[in-house]
């Protein structure tokens, strides 16, 4: 069996190596653009904050130690063609020194053909975009271009104030520069955070010298040849360096070449993972995926879903039936000393989607009160009429990441709040309260649902 | 309406307050003998250890702020006699210089009853266990006793390897003493870890300069008037203090005075908290209550299972019906760096009662490979024969609490490992794995099924 990967990423490798799990004669190749491989994208920012010492460190394999396991990956390559007639992709090799392509193309035939294709960073189509200075963020590549400017920078605009945006902010202040972040939305992390815990974040941010401008668009970048500032419709400000991270769009390319049904966000797969063309698969950032609370499609670009698309894909491949459930989009991030996470709906999002939701809300600590480093934790609970926890959102500084976990298990399995309020945790002074914050924000549900009914009020916002 | 409640813990002090919220002016009396209330007594060896600075830091209340709520507190008082025809308990206050009862008795008449009388920890009936230097540990007052005697001694043997036994021996280690722990048993931890987890947690202590004699049982304590060694069968260990950390029995004198049933372990109650005598209710270390996998009574003495209860206690006083659910006796305890924690039932104990299982293990990192500081941890899950979690173990030096959070609910939800494998978690590089050490343990469960269903072979052990 000729099994070929495009996209060498979390969910292109992810499934090479789970196809060798269950298959030891399949023959797998992997292709992939960038010159580097099996890295973690979302490492980038930690290197510039100086957390993680260098690129090299986010590297985890090289393309020999996939030749291990009888996988071969050829890096520096471009797809040109899929034919899905003959099952065949063409390939050229990019010039060593440049993004050209080589005239020579190569032929890899195929029995199964998976696009992990990934994303490409959206530049917004505004005047000085392309002016030396301005940066996207996506590869190891761009990580080494911006650290190398931004050693002879001194002003920095981050365009974005979803994760990455912030958490590269973060990176270029511990560099020293003076960085500002720019959000068109009225607040940061709009896609995760409600705006009471997304003002936490902010505050957070603004206490480590970063300054945030919300509710306003750039309108251009300034500058001959080189970034000079940005400039809104009222207001102008100096940088010498602009960080556009302003979303990703999935790299759907190849999958319409090959004649891949597109949906409404990405590449369209069933539970298998399986495109419209029936041996051809999709995972990862160029799919689109179902939203477990409301059913409709919806994107969940984030390496743990690459990965958990790509054992589906790899099982499936290799004769073992598996399906892909919908997911909760279930994230966490650590800004400096600062971690938060979200899973399932927010309230804005859930209401402006026509449902009817009541927030629950904690304000707590991460250890007993009289125990040494205690730290704030405030928790916001999303539930339906019902009770039905359909979102949680989480800010502390230790001990956030695994309490999301534990509210994606409960969504997923439609835990309610009264059920989650009488519900057995762990205690011990040093490491959580004897009644866990989760459980106190569920028990707030519990009472604003009862006021609820009572009053019609529900107290979010 | 009137109620009285017996006990000053956790189970009375939580249920008089969550009365109160339901209640706003029903006469609440507390009565206990200890002279402080509101402590947590699982803190008493961080105060030893120095984390927590004194004991007067881990007192989370003195009885006039419960005046504020109009809930009286009588310290330093015995209850002599239960009077069940005439709904009045007597009682009578202690001398202020010693334990001895003073003569004059006063009566509280009540409408509801509720017990709260806790555990007393169980002297082993040996030769010597009365000299001087020998040591209980259960109230602040003990710690005090055993912080002052520590402070002139050098060598303590701390007979029992249960988690009051083990925080207390750390304490003491980190007090400069020179430290054995010495357990019957031939593993620490009997109750809650299967032997291969115990072994980590040994290590660990060993590394600490702590030494572990396991399945030795002490035959008797030397010494004229004082403690001056242990003696074994075989062996003779000089000690100049001995702490008897072996155990707590449920304290049921006064329900037994009632005429409240008891059964297997100690007060029998139903789903609402109340005793065989329907206006007695009884919560804390002083019931038995049902295992949520065996079916079968058990006992959950923890300060968490106590504060569940009494909200539950509270409620169907208070009129509104609320059940306790079958436990799982999920615990986490902190011992220098290293963090543990149990939920559910162990590998041993399940076979023991005739259960057949199999166990899934991981031995992963904490955060990403490259993230600076990711620390081991190692995850142990028990499932039966259909996948079924029944039990979860997990020790790393951090973020284990919120991991056995996660398990708990996965237990009491029934979950199957084959179903955890494929549940979504969060991920980021400084927080966790892209695959969370919980999945790999449930995927290794799952291979481990397919093998057993093979070969009958479980690989547990």
């Amino acid at each position: 069996m000729k099994i070929v990967i495009i996209g060498g990423g979390a969910g292109g490798l992810s499934t090479a190596s789970n196809i060798r799990k269950y298959d030891k004669k399949a023959k797998i190749t992997v292709i992939t653009r960038d010159e580097n491989i099996a890295y973690s994208p979302c490492a980038i920012p930690y290197v510039l904050s100086g957390q993680v010492d260098q690129f090299q460190d986010i590297i985890m394999h090289q393309p020999e130690d996939y030749l291990e396991r009888d996988i071969k990956v050829i890096t520096r390559a471009e797809v040109v063609e899929v034919s899905t007639s003959l099952n065949i992709i063409r390939y050229n090799l990019l010039e060593s020194d440049s993004n050209s392509l080589q005239d020579e193309s190569y032929d890899l035939p195929y029995d199964y053909l998976v696009i992990a294709t990934g994303g490409a960073p959206i530049t917004p189509p505004i005047e000085g975009a392309d002016l030396k200075g301005v940066f996207k963020i996506r590869t190891i590549g761009d990580g080494e271009t911006i650290k190398e400017w931004a050693q002879h920078s001194s002003k920095v605009v981050v365009v974005g104030a979803g994760l990455i945006g912030l958490e590269i902010a973060f990176g270029l202040k511990k560099m020293g520069l003076d960085v500002t972040v720019n959000e068109m939305l009225p607040q940061i992390v709009p896609r995760s955070l409600d705006p009471s815990m997304a003002t936490i974040v902010q505050k957070y941010l603004e206490s480590e010298g970063i300054k945030v401008i919300l509710g306003k668009g750039m309108e251009k970048v300034a500058g001959q040849d080189q970034v000079e500032g940005v400039i809104f419709e009222d207001d102008v400000l100096e940088a010498d360096m602009i960080i556009m991270a302003t979303g990703v769009r999935p790299e759907t390319k190849l999958a319409k070449m090959a004649g891949c049904e597109l949906g409404r966000w990405a590449v369209k797969v069933n539970q298998k993972m399986q495109t419209s063309v029936p041996n051809i698969y999709a995972v990862g950032d160029c799919v689109e995926v179902v939203d477990a609370i409301t059913g409709q499609p919806t994107q969940s670009p984030l390496g743990s879903t690459a990965v958990r698309q790509a054992k589906i894909a790899a099982k499936n491949i290799a004769g073992v039936e598996s399906e892909f459930k919908p997911v909760l989009n279930a994230m966490v991030s650590k800004i400096g000393e600062l971690e938060f996470g979200s899973v399932g709906l927010t309230e804005s999002f859930a209401t402006h989607n026509g449902l009817e939701v009541i927030c629950g809300k904690s304000r707590a600590l991460t250890k007993a009160r009289y125990y040494p480093g205690a730290k704030r934790i405030d928790v916001l609970m999303i539930c339906d009429l019902k009770g039905r926890i359909i979102g949680c959102q989480l800010i502390a500084k230790e001990r956030v990441a695994e309490r999301v976990d534990t509210m994606a298990l409960a969504i997923a399995k439609g835990v309610t709040c009264q059920e989650l309020a009488t519900t057995e945790f762990s205690y011990a002074p040093p490491v959580s309260m004897v009644i866990d914050p989760i459980i106190l924000a569920a028990e707030d549900a519990c009472e604003k649902l009862k006021q609820f009914h009572t009053t019609r009020n529900n107290n979010c916002g």
